[in-house]
């Protein structure tokens, strides 16, 4: 995705934080996308959404944290060593998320944890997405990310 | 989504436990989806992925966990009197979904909290999938639901 250089478990920094870019949820994506992974009425459909307490349909959680996923993996960390993604440790949907919205946010290291043999270390990460009021998401995950290998520059 | 009645909160019981269908995820639905939402190369890159310790792209986990709610929506869900998801407290991602596997599963009703006067109450569900040797999810997640109303049936 990239031609910056690979960055290994080393070469990451807890604390170090990245600002996310932009991404505009429309009316047409939010109900296609919770049609497909996530089809409740409140979600999907309209009519009975706009006498609910929102007024109107809003995003299916997945939808929001899927949007963070990818501006995480575009600002930077499809340049990291990553072998897997094993765990959201927790996942805060603060607020609704209405169509039309344009969210961002920001990504932080959290913590590093080497296991020493193993050739990997355990990479925490703590994000959020923003609207024009505040936090909607706030995401705790875990990753195993390769160390540098013997011998590397 | 069903022409089944409302399940309220005081209609849910905590252990009940729905099982879910199936659904293939194929290795062209891997692949988009991965590179709509977490486009990391061994989510989509077929070349690179060859070379890595598990031999092929493998599923992100966002869409492991999208399967897994639109199997649960489907199964039942849809029925219940939800207002919103609000939390995922704990997902794990057990090994890796490869193109083209099987998946299946349940939910658990895991605990019911009444939040008098709110009209609402946090349930609390356990959920998993496996393919054919065993867990691949485990997802632990809280939403609201409403109670019945005042002089309802």
């Amino acid at each position: 995705m990239s031609e910056a250089p690979v960055r290994y478990a080393e070469d990451l920094v807890p604390g170090e934080t990245v600002r996310l870019g932009t991404y505009r949820i429309s009316r047409a994506e939010l109900i296609a996308f919770a049609r497909q992974w996530d089809p409740q009425s409140f979600h999907v459909d309209e009519a009975a959404a706009a006498g609910n307490r929102f007024g109107d349909v809003i995003a299916s959680g997945l939808h929001t944290l899927a949007i963070f996923q990818r501006l995480a993996v575009l600002a930077g960390e499809s340049d990291w060593a990553v072998i897997a993604g094993i765990r959201l440790s927790d996942v805060r949907f603060l607020r609704p998320v209405r169509p039309d919205t344009v969210l961002t946010g920001g990504v932080r290291v959290a913590r590093i944890e080497v296991e020493p043999g193993r050739g990997r270390a355990l990479v925490a990460r703590a994000g959020w997405l923003t609207d024009d009021r505040g936090r909607v998401l706030e995401v705790e995950s875990e990753a195993y990310v390769r160390c540098r290998p013997s011998g590397g520059a």
